[in-house]
């Protein structure tokens, strides 16, 4: 997928890329962070100039960038920014603590840090390998997931794990982007996934993109897709795994996964390596973000719930290792039982 | 609960009854038919004039009106305007047609139809009496269903089967009020229903004036909060229920069910007798509306989809009898194999 850096028109058009989901121009000293303004698509297509780490806070904060290896890729750049702020350990910790959940973020922070000793033209050139690192590993996990997709399948997916989502071409999507560059014909069920409406807005937009056939639902529709047997497979993306398998992702992703078990469709976990949480025993270990209960009470200028209606706002929910078919990662897909000893032997950031 | 017939006031405030869902007054040859216009809640309290069939047909496909008690008692009114700008049968026919899935607008135009042999006066007495019942029908599901509702107890709906969708106190919600009448205690959670919003729209508007404890969640918020042990009971109301148990109800129902069961939850589904459709032997005989792809591609200004995606968007799903605990209706509260047996004794509308 191409797409262009930057881009003027207020409008989103179907046909035209989207500029990337993160970029970096120019050098550490004088260098510019890109991130494109996900809260405005799929109506505008706006790309912000971020160059304070505080900056950088706000937009993954209010989730203009957002999907774990994004957030990863996106706050390794942002390193650079604090440090030639001289705002050194204090600053990039601050970045690493922007959302609790995604363990993404920390290992990339934790990752420049290291390699950088505070020099920020160290961190660019750590933050640039992470990048470039991220994008390959969409690719692998693209190429190993594809063979998941029957001709003729019907695939549901969740919120966004896209090439929005990362810094390559997307973690949940990659199989379905490789199996559509091989020619293999199948039809893809977008969870709309409120109530930020990621799967709506951004994962539809991507795949009408590329051409592949997609059908937006609301979330509570996905049980009647999967009734009328639409559905053969399921693949959501990850914001962190434990050791064990269990996995936080979007909130609805743990009901999705009780839907496919009651109808025999198996769901994938897609996610590179950085997603993996060693030190994350299991899924009760792992911190789950609540959000703001205005998401739930307005949509623009509509009021969705009373003003001061009651709000339980989850960002996430965990499944449990045993809903899981299977770990689509860049070294292949793997069960739940494989991936203590792959961390072990990989290394993972946990050893840096 | 009280309510006033109309208002002027523009905006809804959480401490002021709201009007009446449907309400005739006047006589035959003059009266008018108010319908509370449930598409502005909760930011407008607006109440509509119908003097016609026609106007009545647009609110119900609308959703103005809706609710199938509500939709069958607002059908029986409009009878009385058919007949009485003598549109004779075919009027009465195309009210029965406005919406597919409830059974309840179908059985109280046959009712209409068949007391008043096209006479305007003798239609609208026939209309007061059905409104009488299912007001009378509610009240008998409160106290039925309000044993379920143990102290402290958590319980989980769908979509709005309140006041707001009957003649009455409601279907599923009316064991609630019951329940807090007597003093009981106990939590709800309210889905929020997309992609009309119904739950948070106007379940937790009807139960925060009546002064209970509702918080609302997104529909994929149901699994987490089911997963944390918050649910010990599941209701919902009812579009059509089949011979067999089989029940069409907003969509969501269906996974609803589905986690409700795998978390040990049991669900019941509050309805009086009009919802019961002997003529329909299971749930694959029960027709599923399909509604506008705007209603997911757009809300208020916002895109929340392209504009041009592929949507489904079908308004209902059927849940299977062996997800569902038992059937809470103004004579008890059935299993099952009961409603044949109960609708054949209890004589209904097909007998008429």
């Amino acid at each position: 997928m191409k797409r262009r850096q930057t881009r003027k028109a207020p409008r989103a058009r179907g046909n035209e890329p989207l500029p990337a989901t993160v970029a970096w121009q120019g050098d550490a000293d004088t260098g510019v962070l890109h991130v494109l303004d996900q809260t405005l698509l799929p109506g505008r297509v706006k790309t912000l100039r971020i160059d304070s780490a505080a900056e950088l806070i706000e937009a993954i904060r209010s989730l203009r960038v957002r999907g774990a290896p994004a957030i990863g890729v996106a706050g390794a750049y942002g390193c650079v920014l604090a440090l030639r702020a001289g705002q050194g350990d204090t600053g990039l910790e601050a970045i690493a603590r922007a959302r609790p959940t995604a363990v993404n973020l920390r290992w990339a922070v934790q990752r420049v840090r290291a390699a950088s000793g505070g020099d920020p033209a160290l961190a660019l050139q750590e933050a640039r390998a992470i990048h470039t690192q991220d994008a390959a590993a969409c690719e692998a996990i693209g190429r190993h997931g594809s063979v998941l997709i029957a001709p003729g399948a019907g695939v549901i997916t969740h919120c966004n794990a896209g090439a929005l989502a990362t810094g390559g071409m997307g973690t949940a999507l990659a199989p379905l982007y490789v199996a559509h560059r091989k020619g293999v014909r199948f039809r893809v069920f977008a969870d709309e996934t409120r109530p930020l409406l990621q799967g709506s807005r951004l994962t539809a937009a991507e795949l009408r993109f590329a051409g592949i056939d997609v059908t937006v639902i609301a979330d509570s529709m996905a049980a009647i897709v999967m009734q009328r047997g639409w559905v053969q497979l399921a693949i959501t993306g990850a914001d962190r795994i434990a050791r064990n398998g269990d996995t936080a992702n979007k909130v609805g992703t743990y009901g999705l996964a009780l839907l496919a078990r009651a109808h025999g469709v198996p769901l994938y976990i897609a996610a590179p390596r950085s997603t993996f949480d060693a030190r994350t025993e299991n899924g009760a270990a792992i911190p789950i973000e609540e959000r703001d209960a205005d998401e739930l009470r307005k949509l623009g200028r509509v009021e969705t719930a009373p003003a001061d209606a009651n709000v339980f706002n989850p960002a996430f929910d965990v499944t449990p290792a045993e809903l899981i078919a299977g770990y689509i990662t860049e070294d292949g897909i793997l069960r739940a039982i494989e991936i203590a000893p792959w961390l072990a032997k990989a290394g993972t950031a946990d050893s840096k």
